[in-house]
């Protein structure tokens, strides 16, 4: 099959072994794949992703200084069963699924040279993790399920008060995920910032209150959030200093809950944390539940991801496009098409 | 008066002004004085102290280079009252405060130039913040009711639930007033960690289940500690990269507790706790009903603080004190007694 093989940064598209699906396994040819953030990272920092992954453990983790192939945000159709596999959805069903397999020990998808992800014509996937895609989901609705997912987790995580304000720091996909589950939950007030006119735009669409550009505002000038209780600030950022910006800027008693990924060692100073008895939710992935309620609300348009989608690539284009996402002005989500001609 | 002066690390004993209570304040006598980990500091890193507070607000605050009297833990004995004061309080009645002077701008006692700490004959306290010390309890045991806040503070922030399995790092002040704290409440079991020996065993004495020695046991192998549910670890070490260590300790969904104070820009690796879904909670200080607490729990013995106070000296000797502290051998905790022939 084509595949976009990533290896310290480098991306170039090969053809590659078919993979195999094993007992409890289906065979899928990818119809659309997201490029992430921690594609981004993983391919940009490749050194740090990869040693912190090791020491950390969990999930998230890029495992190999090999060829991979990225891509864990996928809508996909039933090709092919391994053996063993029920055949009780039939080929050319369209699924989703968790970027798990699960194997004895469970593995990831598209983050190890074993198990190659989205970016790649063809992947497989474990049959007790796959979802249906209600019909008349376009492919690309379907695709973010995941990165959606990610922003319901974040938002079920922060355990909301009915008056709780919200700000939402940084309006990439994650910021937007957060933004699009805040408005579905009913939170607000809901402020947004971003450096970005077009991203700034999107978090409008989305849902957000108030969206404001940090270089001309603060959000912190706005009543609701500078309450000593109720605030609620998620860091959809996920660079060095974020964290101790928010200590400096947020009013006391403020409960943080950190969804961008910082992959590099940061720094803060605890003093100010503590001086305001800030909160620090570090949150990661989504529940099985979580990431199934996600396709259900694509699927029935509470979840309106239209707007996200910025780009479509096909395989020969997924270095371009991993350049071109560098700039917020150009994109929000980039789909990988495997099979576009 | 006499009073130890400190400026910028160096402590010497002067004669000074006896302060002059205004309207709504009582002159006190002070009976004794707690030397705390954050006079410690504030003598050690006067420049990081200053700047810090200045930038981050709250009342944990050293404003001045100017030479301070410093001390927050006192009791003190009534002599005299300001203009407009009511003599509800008879003079010679023993009391403890919150360290605030409840003037129009609140005012921290012991941080600044003009306001006095405990480490001198006398004080102005504001009535209104009062609490009459209960007969039979020694000047010395209710000058512990500050630090003893402190950790019961930490123990409400945590929001223990029934089934936490309850980690304590750090077994100075204020790990010690976390300990007894969480067996009051009937929280546990409770595992405590610290290098000292002398500290290892006050720590069994105020309640921990299970002491460890961090150099030849890891607290982490304890079954209790290593579910990824209900444990609560409470940081009171405050040193730069503790933080960091913790994230890389803890069990999945840890919920970590930060009392001790690190005053330096500190660095840890948000990516461990994000694969981990740890929470930080920051807590300082406590409520005033907190305060009154721990004061009647020390009067009426349910907080045992009589093996905590491992030295009691006059102010010729607050300088040596500052230097024994740096022994966690000699020392838990000094009270200076100003009056001490």
């Amino acid at each position: 099959m084509h595949a976009a093989l990533m290896q310290r940064g480098r991306i170039w598209v090969d053809t590659v072994p078919d993979p195999i699906p094993q007992a409890g396994e289906v065979l899928v040819k990818t119809r659309a794949c997201g490029i992430c953030g921690s594609d981004l990272h993983a391919a940009r920092h490749t050194e740090a992703f990869v040693n912190t992954s090791r020491e950390a453990g969990g999930a998230f983790k890029l495992t190999t200084f090999d060829p991979v192939v990225l891509g864990h945000e996928f809508s996909a159709e039933i090709v092919d069963y391994g053996p063993h596999t029920p055949h009780d959805l039939a080929v050319g069903t369209v699924v989703c699924s968790v970027p798990m397999l699960a194997r004895q020990n469970p593995m990831a998808v598209g983050y190890s040279a074993e198990i190659p992800g989205g970016f790649a014509q063809y992947m497989v996937l474990s049959r007790s993790l796959l979802q249906r895609v209600p019909d008349g989901t376009p492919d690309t609705h379907a695709a973010l399920t995941e990165p959606m997912a990610v922003g319901l987790h974040a938002v079920n995580k922060a355990r909301l008060a009915p008056n709780d304000a919200v700000l939402v720091l940084g309006c990439g996909p994650v910021g937007l995920a957060v933004i699009t589950a805040l408005k579905q939950r009913g939170a607000g007030p809901v402020f947004a910032a971003d450096y970005s006119p077009r991203r700034r735009a999107l978090a409008g669409e989305q849902g957000a209150d108030t969206v404001v550009d940090p270089r001309v505002d603060s959000p912190y000038r706005y009543p609701e959030l500078r309450r000593s209780e109720n605030v609620v600030i998620f860091e959809c950022i996920g660079v060095p200093g974020m964290i101790d910006q928010v200590f400096l800027a947020a009013p006391r008693n403020a409960r943080i809950v950190v969804v961008g990924v910082c992959l590099e060692m940061d720094h803060s100073r605890p003093l100010i944390a503590i001086n305001k008895e800030l909160s620090v939710q570090y949150v990661l992935g989504y529940t099985l539940d979580e990431f199934n309620e996600s396709l259900q609300r694509i699927a029935d348009g509470s979840f309106d991801v239209a707007p996200l989608i910025t780009g479509r690539v096909g395989l020969d284009e997924v270095a371009g496009a991993f350049e071109a996402l560098r700039d917020p002005e150009q994109h929000a989500k980039i789909l990988v098409e495997p099979w576009r001609a």
